[in-house]
């Protein structure tokens, strides 16, 4: 048996149930030394009330001191090793505007840009055009860039001057330098592939497609221009029902994690927008799967504005509604998160993220709170994120004996 | 992305600066069941002050269980995988008499040695005789000893009767046994290849060397014969620089620590010989160098003296030099060792070091103290020694975020 299967072999299905609520960003640091983090600060009779009969602990995202992107956070969390499957930015956009991949797929990310006569770019972000105009531009140029035989281009908005852009049809090279060149008054840089040989192909149809995109936009005023980054070949991964035996529904509210559920074959809802909508679907579905992945975006957004007071607040509006979920019976529960965003840095970082699962089955730490300072001193001490779904299928009874 | 180099992959270079103070051998026991160690017993009010603020641990050195030589303890800490960085004492001697040596030159040590009139060894460090008089032997071999065509010998006096030889020229063989019986009464070994053909040439040259030296020492009273051991073949490792972006200076009293951090192309001070010269040059250097790594040999001699008071005062004096590293004001400040040296032992151990990182961006374990007992409820738990370098790398904002 291989290592790194050992759970995907023992894993079985059964009727029990499992609700990861993530708080992304979570964790945190105080502001002063000898202060407290967002999580230590917030009011949280509820959590607290399961923390007494829980076990947690910390666990590194990805590896000790390194700060994980949202994929690598999430990928860790259902199970994947964040490392082997990390993707890139490109497959993420695609992800989330459900755009349906294939095995194979390049991706990447455009910005429509503004450029001079001179063809220096004068706003990487064409003032930020509304999303109508993001739609109109990206149908001009489906309907418009004419791909070489066996060829397909598929041009999907995101959002203002954001799209997502997939080339099909051929085994495409994907280590690409970003078209960007991040500053103003310069020329857009052209794709240049890291190992020009093995590039050689992939770098002549992109530079093709830019040449044809520019002249069909050279009759706009703002987005008359592309800039291409992110550029990353979609792999499919093992499902997480065929790996793990989870039928899963992901209820997060921002395209990005929707996407990321989707990546790893979870069904996604693709309407919910408040946490009072993840719960009413949370309650609607319970009977239909085994796994529940609640995403909160706001503990990471205030985290990213440096807003300690406002991050604080939204761990608060989170506890109020535990006993809803709780009332469902999940034989596991977990709190966790993809990775620490202190409002101290406005960043993600490498903080060890705090984790708590709450089960009949766990053997219960008797540990006053949920928080950092608290989830050091837990059984569950310091993990990988991978470790906390097999943990959490352990719980729930998911997961046969190892050996005789 | 190779999981193996992600931490080189992520490190970007920065102004921040990172000081490791390693305290050789710093981990300890109780001499008796309920007593403390010497960390514990040592009064050490400016380490205590910045542990309350620090995130503090336990590191395997090596692997639970494993006691490491000197390479490993510190190749550990300085990120390198200490098993498969693994390097011979042969390799040491050479890097300790700041030899340059070349990828492939086989290294050894010798000792002279007296042997009686039928070859039998009668005294193995030959009365250790003065520094003076092993360089002139070195010199003596170095100029008789004839090499096959191609071939080059060097002989480097190290101290009394050791010295360091290098051979060079050859894609040598080096899994061979010393050539010291390790007892008098007995004649020198033959060097014996654990793999008698793949080491047929090199055996060859070793003895003809042997049986040179022989002759050429024969006029000697003391020291007419040597002893090898400790043959390794150097193979140049990646540099730290090159691996972590990080320019970087030793500053250690003892050639081997030099010498290690040679190996990984640090620059070296080879003058400091007192704890005030290093702290002299890392003020005069300060502004030169991303990464100081200071060493303290002294916790360790004094451990495998198996004098208990003896470690406990070397602690209380570094502790006093704490206030004038923390003036400069490093973003990043380590202090841990390579390896516990019980003096209960008298010898290195296998037990867990502790470690504090004190940084303004560590989440603050507000543990009252930093030993043993304190690191083992700090946050950063036990790992591996070879995470401390990263983690102090993110503390110190040199690794950018993993993945979209």
């Amino acid at each position: 048996m291989d290592r790194r299967n050992i759970i995907d072999e023992l894993s079985v299905k059964t009727d029990s149930k499992i609700i990861m609520l993530v708080m992304d960003g979570l964790g945190g640091i105080p502001l002063q030394p000898d202060g407290k983090t967002e999580l230590e600060t917030a009011h949280k009779p509820n959590l607290n009330k399961i923390a007494v009969r829980s076990s947690m602990g910390l666990f590194d995202s990805v590896a000790p001191g390194v700060t994980p992107g949202s994929g690598p956070g999430h990928l860790g969390l259902f199970g994947y090793d964040p490392i082997e499957s990390n993707i890139g930015r490109g497959v993420l956009a695609a992800l989330g505007v459900n755009f349906p991949l294939q095995h194979g797929d390049l991706c990447m990310r455009i910005n429509f840009c503004t450029i001079d006569s001179e063809g220096k770019v004068t706003d990487r972000r064409a003032g930020r055009i509304p999303n109508e105009e993001c739609v109109r531009l990206c149908k001009k140029l489906n309907e418009k860039i004419k791909t070489p035989q066996g060829l397909q281009i598929f041009l999907t908005p995101v959002k203002e001057h954001r799209a997502s852009v997939v080339l099909r049809g051929k085994n495409f090279y994907d280590d690409i330098e970003d078209t960007d060149p991040q500053k103003t008054g310069v020329l857009p840089l052209y794709p240049a592939a890291k190992d020009p040989q093995a590039g050689a192909d992939t770098i002549k149809i992109l530079k093709d497609i830019i040449t044809q995109a520019k002249k069909i936009l050279s009759d706009e005023k703002k987005a008359n221009m592309i800039l291409m980054r992110g550029f990353a070949q979609y792999r499919q991964f093992p499902s997480i029902e065929k790996r793990f035996k989870l039928k899963s529904l992901a209820l997060a509210a921002y395209p990005m994690y929707r996407g990321l559920a989707k990546l790893i074959g979870m069904d996604v809802n693709w309407d919910v927008k408040t946490l009072d909508d993840q719960l009413d679907e949370l309650e609607k579905q319970y009977n239909n799967y085994d796994f529940f992945f609640i995403h909160i975006k706001y503990t990471d957004s205030s985290g990213e504005d440096g807003d300690f007071a406002r991050k604080v607040s939204v761990i608060e509006d989170v506890d109020k509604v535990i006993p809803r979920i709780l009332k469902l019976k999940p034989e596991v529960f977990i709190v966790t998160c993809d990775h620490s965003t202190p409002a101290k840095m406005s960043a993600h970082s490498w903080h060890t993220v705090p984790t708590l699962i709450y089960s009949d089955l766990c053997r219960p730490d008797g540990l006053p709170e949920y928080d950092e300072s608290n989830c050091r001193q837990g059984s569950l001490s310091r993990y990988e994120s991978k470790q906390i779904l097999p943990l959490a299928m352990a719980h729930a009874m998911k997961l046969k004996k190892f050996g005789a």
